[in-house]
């Protein structure tokens, strides 16, 4: 799964796909942004603190993307898309809801790690802008398909009932939300055990083979 | 439990305990700068934009405290002593590893309610001053405290082994401090159900009692 980690530094362009101002291509562009977002907040990011990051001039970002916002779009729209495919994947539209669930938490996972910055960003909105905005009623629809795929893996009897549904998804994303504050790419944690771990608890929970029964 | 709910609501003082400025008490002025603080962010939050929530003047709330700083010190130390003093009760100091963090992880649920703005201002902190740090530094002891705790019921064989330890603390904190963030009181989720939710999310998994045994 960690297989393509080039572009992942952040660092200067590898010199392939390249467009434009020589040195940075406009996903290197992109990712800086999102760190330089990410440290001192969208809001309080000027152009001139862009630039300066970038080591460019602000005219070379205007060659890249017309305007802050639109970096904010593109940043956004790669978090939000790489969510909104997993729901669109034959496992996670065909079978028993409970399955389901299961592929939608760990593509989530994986997708949070995959992506990390951006959904980092994503996660911190705070709905200033019409972007923004837009961004946080996508993440919404996203929660909802969620939300309906657990009480679909309830109604079927597969999950407890004595929890209401509402609950078990904020509780959910409230863990696996987490992980963009705390997880560090590159550690002994890799990212195919972390989503292990995560359907662990959630399906499982603390308890669970302590003490092995068979 | 949701009892004393007369000074939950940040409004104006209720008679009671006043000092200084008619209308207003330190812990009025204290509640009403939280949420000015969590609305705001602390470092966008001038004196003066308190001095309007308030609706006083700047001089008026240094009649209550001497700066900012002092109310966010205020602030902090009321939601990590509420969080300091779990440890110290005996169902957290004696007793089956298991059972304590059961205790532990109930009565912080319970303190993240009953202390909201408070706590969401701690968990929102970015350590830009020295009042910060110390903040900070003061939860990390308290989690460190907690995941010690929780290796411990590992260590005893009341909890599953096959998920590192750090990763269980990073995971149940990542559930149970993203109750601030959607928590609404006086809804029809009451605390105790709410903590009810997180120990068996935590210990028994959405698996837990799907399908009865007995």
């Amino acid at each position: 799964m960690p297989s393509q980690t080039t572009s992942t530094n952040g660092a200067a362009a590898n010199g392939s796909a390249k467009r434009g101002r020589p040195g940075y291509d406009q996903q290197s562009v992109l990712r800086i942004a999102v760190d330089v977002f990410n440290r001192h907040g969208y809001d309080a990011t000027s152009m001139g603190i862009l630039a300066d990051n970038l080591g460019i001039s602000k005219s070379a970002i205007y060659h890249h993307v017309p305007s802050k916002g639109d970096l904010l779009k593109l940043a956004l729209d790669h978090a939000l898309g790489g969510l909104e495919s997993i729901l669109e994947q034959p496992e996670a539209t065909a079978g028993a809801a409970d399955a389901r669930l299961e592929f939608v938490l760990r593509r989530t996972v994986a997708v949070l790690v995959e992506r990390l910055p951006f959904v980092t960003l994503l996660l911190r909105l705070r709905g200033n802008t019409e972007i923004e905005r837009d961004a946080l009623e996508r993440r919404r629809t996203f929660d909802h398909k969620v939300a309906a795929l657990i009480s679909a893996a309830r109604d079927e009897g597969s999950l407890r009932q004595d929890i209401d549904p509402r609950t078990v998804t904020r509780l959910l994303f409230g863990m696996i939300n987490s992980i963009v504050e705390w997880y560090k790419p590159g550690g002994s944690l890799s990212p195919g055990k972390l989503a292990d771990d995560v359907i662990t608890m959630a399906f499982d929970g603390l308890h669970g083979q302590a003490t092995p029964t068979a």
